[in-house]
């Protein structure tokens, strides 16, 4: 019989200090971890503080090219380094459905420990709760994270943002939502797409420790919402806009036909290792060049530019020539991606 | 027709966007907030850092005295105020179900806000997932934790506690797992029992400023796991234990009845405005005339003293004089109480 998760198991008692003991703390300690206090008590004199959260409830909780840990890892990771943060310390909260098996868990404690490992972030501290049979999905995580801004970065901000400038994205969009898409249980076809989940921090520094760093506007991950998304919330009610030219996008061709088959628009699915960054003209290639000297970055290409004449909206110029509005997402379209 | 949360309103696109301007940001307004970033980012020199995360999944939501958002920003503000630290800045991740009333959302961002405020901390960053119909029970809240240690104040620690050091308990014990008990559908009595769900750095802070700090050994909440755990939790494996005179320790006559009639023991039972302090004992009275000088402290008493001859045990001394082992608590008891 497999041993599951039962509810003394969060409980605060015995069998939590137990769980702690025997599953995680073998695999995620370190001194601020061990140390079990109600607070992680951290000493740093490095500079601004960055600070995030992110609750994890993605379906199914494994996938081709991740888990559940491994993108709640990233997804933190990502928000603490599109801030221009180096990810220092990570917080970990479960919520676990009752019967949930204790072998999940502990493949995904591995995930986060090699993942928290790969992005050089410590997990310090914790959180688990049980709730009955029907409560809740399995499993839900939550990641909080804390970094640290090197004082001499600029602040970066979508009101630098100025006709000119260029948009450029570090890879393929589409990969996570459609490899989610694929793993549901009702998909029929096989399909080598694997998620792109992965942490940006090794992608990022090295351009915000380089002298470009000056020419960056805004960095952002596209998860929820995808690209458009995100492209509509740098300028939204700006007097500029971003011409999106659909030919310099990349998309991988599984991704291409899965969004054919589906009705999906790969520019709204879900990507959990690609940054987009808006910067200055002047630098792009230069940024761009940077950017593909990374394993993570290798597909980089400049996308579109910002736009005086576009009034606050992103348009994209299609591969026929045409040009089309490419609004917000609005309405579901993929639940519980991340 | 009442609104409720739908899947869109969690997809990272305009609902989610609607819900965050309409909903949160009239709400919790401030300069970090505000900026909608995917950190914030937070300029400190103030020292030392305490980082704490938890989710809240309380049921019912609302209860007497509070709701799992007071209880999410008081649990989060007490895990960082017992290890010495001034919470300062908290995160703030919904997992919403499909369906679950905006209604009570706005009741309890209402709560959050009143408690941050109440509390002097902001909540600075959040994440809000919603989750299909039967996939999570209405509303899972985790709040992390950002705080400032001030470099003067000695560490806290299990290891600094000796023989005759005292044992305050700064209120009744048990008003919040019986608060939730009684609030329970299932119970068929009313009770004027309400929980002690408070912010305890107002009670805590003027201890740690004073010369009395020094004589300060260690502090826990006693949440999940009651009083009992957190002793339990002090003296394991070390070659002293705690004598608790039953008498001596305060519990509500409602709480008692409740107890008597459920089967429950005060001991094991979740308190969530309560604080345990061990503390030299030279400088007990000292201490506990100040934390009685506090409404929140008003019943705080000594309840027991560190005994050298207890090895790694909690001994009650019962009203009749007889002496029983407290143990851990072990399985569940009440489930979901925070």
């Amino acid at each position: 019989m497999k041993k599951t998760i039962t509810l003394a198991h969060g409980n605060g008692g015995k069998l939590t200090h137990d769980l702690i003991q025997k599953s995680f703390l073998p695999l995620l300690s370190n001194e601020h971890l061990d140390s079990l206090g109600d607070s992680a008590v951290l000493d740093s004199e490095e500079g601004r503080l960055a600070f995030t959260t992110d609750s994890y409830v993605v379906n199914p909780v494994f996938f081709p090219g991740g888990d559940i840990g491994r993108l709640a890892v990233c997804g933190t990771v990502n928000d603490l380094t599109v801030m221009g943060a180096s990810p220092r310390f990570l917080s970990l909260a479960f919520i676990l459905e009752e019967g949930f098996p204790e072998e999940d868990l502990n493949r995904i404690l591995k995930s986060i420990r090699d993942t928290a490992n790969e992005a050089s972030v410590r997990i310090v501290t914790g959180d688990t709760k049980v709730v009955g049979k029907g409560s809740a999905d399995g499993i839900f995580v939550n990641t909080s994270g804390v970094g640290f801004i090197d004082p001499r970065l600029p602040a970066f901000s979508a009101d630098l943002i100025s006709p000119g400038d260029k948009v450029i994205c570090t890879g393929t969009i589409g990969d996570h939502g459609m490899a989610i898409f694929t793993a549901r249980n009702d998909f029929p076809l096989r399909s080598n797409l694997v998620s792109d989940c992965a942490p940006l921090n090794g992608l990022l520094s090295p351009l915000f420790k380089s002298d470009f760093a000056e020419s960056v506007r805004i960095v952002r991950d596209p998860t929820r919402g995808g690209l458009a998304t995100v492209l509509n919330e740098f300028v939204q009610g700006k007097p500029l806009g971003i011409m999106l030219h659909e030919e310099a996008v990349p998309v991988r061709d599984e991704v291409t036909v899965l969004c054919e088959m589906s009705g999906y628009d790969p520019l709204y699915v879900a990507n959990e290792g690609k940054a987009v960054l808006v910067v200055s003209g002047q630098s792009a290639d230069g940024i761009l060049n940077l950017l593909k000297a990374h394993p993570l970055g290798r597909d980089a290409c400049i996308v579109g530019e910002v736009d005086g004449s576009l009034d606050g909206k992103v348009i994209l110029r299609t591969r026929s020539g045409g040009k089309r509005i490419v609004d917000m997402l609005y309405g579901e379209m993929l639940p519980r991606i991340c």
